[in-house]
């Protein structure tokens, strides 16, 4: 599985909002830090809609990519009220794996957490075994996007 | 499917607790209001362990009992910290139907919520149909523990 | 605190819609039932900020309005990819209470949950107590929705 | 703030269970990844009742502890049903800050999720300010557990 030409620096990136529910803010009055992986999600899924890759896609192919890592930076709080826009950056990788960079701002646009997902491709259909190779779908979906 | 003799106030209990989690509790510094139809589950689910007759039970005979129903009185808060106890009462009925009703209190023994949830029964197997009859299991059930 | 003349049948309402998360979906592939609490309080917090009567605008007159009872009644279950329509119905009383209805519509436009809230008013800023009476920032807001 | 003798290797563990709730899986039959944030927060307070240091402890010094940083690696699921063992390490650190790791094991004793969380103190009376400076409540628990 060899790449013929690195696409270089090519970064597919979305952009979405969500606005802060009031049962996801705690006694502090702020999103509980748990929270944000929702957001993750919701990024992701967003990104996933708009090119093709969203977990319903997946499982169209016959694969769930359950989550293997994941890892948050809170910078500044969000409240109760603020809406939060969600930058959803795909991380290139030769491996079998789907890796989502997320920077989330506040209103006044400054960055309010960072994180990054990892992600593995298992058989949604057969025995949920997990694919050392990149899927077909997921390499014609490169190809499609322009990173292959 | 006629009742023979009906069972007379019969009731079938049982107390779980639960301690309340921080993400649990909103900017008001209580438990948000619907985090207790979590709360509901959690002592449903304790019953049905004690009882044979949880989501796994149901499961095992090829049936999922899905809510239909449910309400909640919130007659006082809980905080970050309190254990709550749930009191879960079976309500017995001739419909194809699992009614529950449960009471939380606080550590000094006050109600705090009051509620109520109705499930029927699914074919979990097959087509996922309603079943208008009480399934065998839960008959065998009735008899059991002496609703029947 | 007499009105003088009974509003008939006006009714204030809403229309707001949510995407099914992933995360609110259970084994059975269907929306968890607890969540539905969540999607009411986002149709009531949509109305509020529509109609100036939010949580932020209540704290802004001093006030919380916490749920005192809820009910939900489940006719259909969502699924993950769905959008829900949510239409939010405020419900005239005559006594110190928030009142909320909720239907909520799958993309066929097919009703899938319907339910109600009601909530008390507070003093937020000094004991909690309860109002027993409306607070007049209430009063004043029903006048210029036309139901006083 | 320099410490006079470094404490070698000392660990401070604590170890609790937790219950897989229904609502905490997803459509695949197991856990959502972001509900391990739950598990370790659980973990991370039954640590701190038993060791003196919990949110209710922080707050009763005039400290809140926002987290700044976590991560998680996910080995295998949890599935509904489970007992869930969480294993929490405090990590000490120079720094003006509570690191905790955490490991979580199923029934089989294998593990499941391993993860860590970064916590600051913040002036939980005046201003919301950052301590830069280990509080005094936090060196005088440090001592009392044996790390000073």
């Amino acid at each position: 599985m060899k790449r013929k030409m690195p696409s270089k620096n090519k970064e597919i990136v979305h952009t979405n909002q969500v606005r802060v529910r009031f049962e996801e803010t705690d006694p502090l009055g702020i999103v509980w830090h748990g929270n944000y992986i929702k957001y993750f999600e919701d990024g992701r899924e967003a990104f996933g809609r708009k090119h093709g890759i969203s977990y319903l896609d997946q499982k169209h192919h016959g694969f769930a990519t359950p989550i293997v890592k994941s890892s948050t930076e809170h910078k500044r709080p969000l409240k109760y009220g603020d809406i939060a826009t969600i930058k959803t950056i795909f991380v290139d990788s030769p491996a079998a794996k789907m890796i989502f960079r997320y920077e989330i701002y506040n209103q006044d646009a400054l960055v309010v957490c960072t994180g990054e997902t990892t992600q593995v491709f298992v058989d949604d259909i057969g025995n949920g075994e997990l694919s050392l190779n990149i899927p077909e779908f997921f390499m014609a979906w490169k190809k499609q996007v322009g990173l292959l």
